[in-house]
């Protein structure tokens, strides 16, 4: 049996938002214990030119929203930008998350082999079959920003583990 | 038509280790330029109990080497960590994809419901099912690493963007 899309697509997503949820409770637990200024984590970056934490978590959102929409054939939704906290975060992860289960798996199973249009940023436009679009863009582009959003907290001094970014996944101990 | 095994896993190595050479390459010109000390790069940690960039490199090309190995059903080899210099971690990347192109896409086509078991570090063992090793596990392990050297070149300073990461993708502009 080979590989669905939906499978390859939203447990992924949802496995790596809700990891990420977890870091955002550790990170905010790490500050508070610090007496820092939330903001000073919320907008700290790794480079002066690279997104900060916050528009790290909202990007993936981002990400899984539209890459699992286009699959599903359907329009994403869009969010507004204007988080401010660990449990506004948090809430996107959560609303973004329950958008995911709400798309049409088999639809988005039917989608290897269909033509993906997408916007690329400076008014491009990009084409590519849905299974080459999850694998070569949607999945990348979401583990870039989940992976920085832990290298930031980690920076940062936050006590978290690999074991916090890989998640609760279907794992058995042998 | 579903995705494959195989189309989910080498194609996409290849292209982010292919991406990630590239870094290399232009880590090595920023180092170079700035009159550095390459071991300072290659040594460079975003926190002191993290991998090292060169241990990074090196655990991508294991992550890889060993889930695709597994997949396919054959024992993966052993690399000795002993990389040095931006073209020996180039040579391994290189040795890496090569060994890629050698495994059988038929057999890890066939692994989707195989039970795969492999070492989890601490002398546990894990098993998953095929599919879940590899969107879970295998994908996820990957990025971080790939990821974190990205970072880790971007946090020092290599002028890359996030079009260097995602490497050459069969991407259309239409």
């Amino acid at each position: 049996m080979p590989l669905s899309l939906s499978q390859s697509s939203i447990p992924v997503f949802a496995i790596g938002l809700n990891a990420l949820s977890a870091i955002l409770d550790k990170a905010e637990a790490f500050v508070a214990a610090k007496k820092a200024d939330p903001a000073g984590f919320l907008h700290s970056r790794l480079a002066p030119d690279m997104f900060d934490f916050t528009r790290q978590v909202q990007v993936v959102s981002d990400q899984v929203r539209r890459g699992a929409a286009r699959l599903a054939g359907v329009e994403p939704p869009s969010y507004e930008d204007n988080e401010t906290t660990f449990a506004q975060l948090k809430a996107r992860l959560a609303k973004t998350i329950a958008y995911l289960q709400t798309l049409d798996t088999k639809t988005i199973d039917a989608a290897a082999d269909r033509d993906i249009t997408f916007p690329l940023g400076g008014g491009r436009t990009g084409q590519m079959k849905g299974g080459a679009y999850l694998n070569h863009f949607v999945l990348p582009n979401y583990y870039f920003h989940l992976t920085t959003a832990y290298d930031l907290a980690r920076h940062a001094g936050v006590e978290i583990g690999k074991r916090d970014f890989i998640g609760s996944i279907p794992l058995k101990l042998v």
